[in-house]
């Protein structure tokens, strides 16, 4: 993996003033699993009462601490809850061994806290096919327990960093009821990307209260418009872990799937998925694919993801070519409904493409223009339906081969 | 798009010897469709009783000469046919116009070599959204048909290249009942992929006489073993064709869908699509993805293709990475089933992973050392049932990038 030198060019300005969420503590120690001279290991500890909901990659090769994860989630319990995370080693294609390991962390973490081990969650990220060395992690166990804070969030975003650029965050806080409700989420990742170091994790934390089966349900509604929307290369972590845990520490009980909450929360998920983004490998451009017109929503997030996942559209985008033959390629062989004949394409407000030729009034240098922007928007309209979906995704760069092709070691 | 100044590292030696077919002839012009200095377009003539069987492109967004072939191929007749390809502008994406300049070419070869319009078949490769300037191609329609010979085959082959960096033709002679019959292709293409100038064309002439339904069934099933088989990047071009002309003229009538001259169309046919991959844009390494022990052998083929697609495995090859954590990514998200802890990976005879962790007998320099090859081959063994599948694909390296990130003008 070639040495990260640089921030993304996509990068927020900084980290965010992320508010304090009451009932969620955090803190992070260096426990030398791969990287030296950082921290590696983060711990959260939730208080009594939270509800956990979580959802996880479908990779049917996932790695222990997801397959652990899953056993756990769903539950409420008075007890409190757990989230204890490493980076370095993803513990994921270790056989037996892996399992083995996951218990061993989320047991030493369960006594520690004086916790139920079915509330503590873990989650493993980094090189695969190697036994994580587990005893590193929980011989910090003591001191992590012992710096845990309500305002310690920036370290745990900087903690679970392999590949990643920078930190990324994202809050929110609403009043509710004359109540302040309070939002935060960290995430890891540089797209949906590589076993090796690029596993996309992410927790979120908030002193609502919600249940537990609502709070799950709100989580997968707005994964699809959002985590679920945005590749980088297409290839999908064994890993890749999203927990939502709610204190309830607030006061303020969220009983709405349609209300001010899930607006806020989807808000903090969307930055947190575009920051993603913004840290793909190699990216340069952060690009916003739109589609509507389509038969059903479906269909459109099939064009949508086909265009946003061509090689060549994102080559394209990489040397600021505005190449609309590669859009209606992407879209042609998508699987999903298209007529040539009526398909509409622009880049920003350039209409580039019309009724299945280049739009009379198209000149090339405005698309070309256009191109030279750091963020761009291609929107296609199929003219069949009123199916739609947006997703994001980014250019495909020498940086891109630069860090992939390069020896592990 | 840029400049092609070098022959692909995995280029064939020499363009093949290739067997003279009794009534098919060849000729090749300079129209002028966009390139100066060579050849651009490419005529064949096939003797009356020629039957010719068809495989396309499914993109939604087929270009104008594709629709056209469709709806004339099946019919066996008695009056010959024609085949006429232009390179430089692909005819595709452009509205009422496409149809109408398919029409003008197909037209005036019928006149031109008397036959119906229904029997004359043809394609455009090159770049998308401008208008076909067919006059400039039929203007050259009497000197093509002046020149027309069963030894020009070579010509049509460099005539009909656009990104291609060698031409590329296979052909096979057998013996059937003590007498010769003669199978000679031709194919242009890097992929199966960009429609700004990479098509890919496939056309393959036997002088073998075979009824137009078995024919068509004997193309369709071997082009699933073959050309359905290669990937260089999961772009699907607009104009992608494959025709076989079977004229008859040996005295050889084939009517076993299971004898030798099934093998040897088989051979030819993998032959030119290992020559497509060979000509991947910027590829450097061949590859093939041998997946067994799959549920069943599309289950196969779907893990090997996600393989083979992979952004990351890709890179990995070029970088010559042994980096077996890709493939188990890959087969994780293919979406066919799979059992992490019943996998085998081998990278050539080199056995690196075994029941769902690294093999005990596995050591990196290995590994490494049969990743320097410039053919590989990557086996998976399921564990699960009897499936299996096999696809061949090229590295994904700096190359690509330059290639496709170029500005077009």
């Amino acid at each position: 993996m070639a040495k990260i030198t640089h921030v993304s060019p996509l990068a927020p300005a900084e980290f965010p003033n992320l508010p304090r969420v009451k009932g969620a503590e955090y803190a992070a120690a260096a426990a030398g699993i791969r990287y030296q001279g950082r921290k590696d290991v983060m711990l959260a500890r939730l208080a009594p009462g939270s509800a956990v909901a979580g959802v996880f990659t479908k990779s049917s090769t996932r790695s222990a601490p997801v397959l652990d994860c899953q056993v756990k989630i769903g539950a409420h319990r008075e007890e409190g809850a757990a989230i204890i995370v490493n980076a370095g080693n993803a513990n994921a294609f270790t056989g037996r061994n892996g399992a083995e390991a996951t218990d061993a962390v989320t047991g030493a973490v369960a006594e520690c806290l004086k916790l139920p081990q079915a509330r503590v969650f873990s989650s493993s990220t980094g090189v695969i096919g190697e036994p994580l060395p587990h005893g590193r992690i929980t011989a910090k166990l003591d001191e992590l327990a012992a710096a845990l804070s309500e305002t310690a969030i920036r370290e745990a975003a900087e903690a679970i960093r392999t590949t990643d650029t920078f930190a990324k965050g994202a809050g929110a806080s609403i009043e509710i009821d004359g109540k302040t409700v309070n939002i935060a989420g960290i995430a890891k990742g540089s797209g949906m990307i590589a076993p090796d170091m690029a596993t996309m994790l992410v927790y979120i934390f908030t002193d609502a209260g919600v249940e537990q089966a609502l709070l799950q349900k709100m989580l997968s509604e707005l994964t699809d418009l959002t985590f679920n929307n945005i590749t980088v290369d297409s290839d999908t972590s064994t890993s890749d872990t999203l927990l939502l845990a709610a204190t309830g520490a607030s006061g303020v009980q969220v009983t709405s799937n349609d209300g001010p909450f899930r607006a806020a929360l989807h808000d903090v998920m969307l930055d947190l998925a575009h920051q993603v983004v913004r840290d793909g490998e190699g990216a340069t451009k952060f690009l916003e694919i739109r589609v509507t017109g389509a038969a059903s929503n479906t269909d459109a997030r099939t064009h949508a993801l086909a265009i946003a996942n061509s090689p060549l559209v994102k080559t394209a985008v990489a040397g600021e070519d505005p190449n609309w033959g590669r859009v209606v390629m992407a879209i042609g062989k998508s699987g999903a409904a298209a007529d040539r004949d009526l398909l509409a394409i622009s880049f920003g407000d350039v209409l580039v493409a019309e009724q299945g030729w280049v739009s009379p009034g198209y000149r090339e240098d405005l698309g070309a223009a256009y191109m030279k922007n750091q963020d761009l928007v291609i929107s296609v309209d199929l003219g069949i339906g009123s199916g739609e979906a947006t997703v994001w995704t980014c250019d495909l760069t020498h940086g891109y081969i630069t860090i992939n092709a390069d020896y592990r070691s």
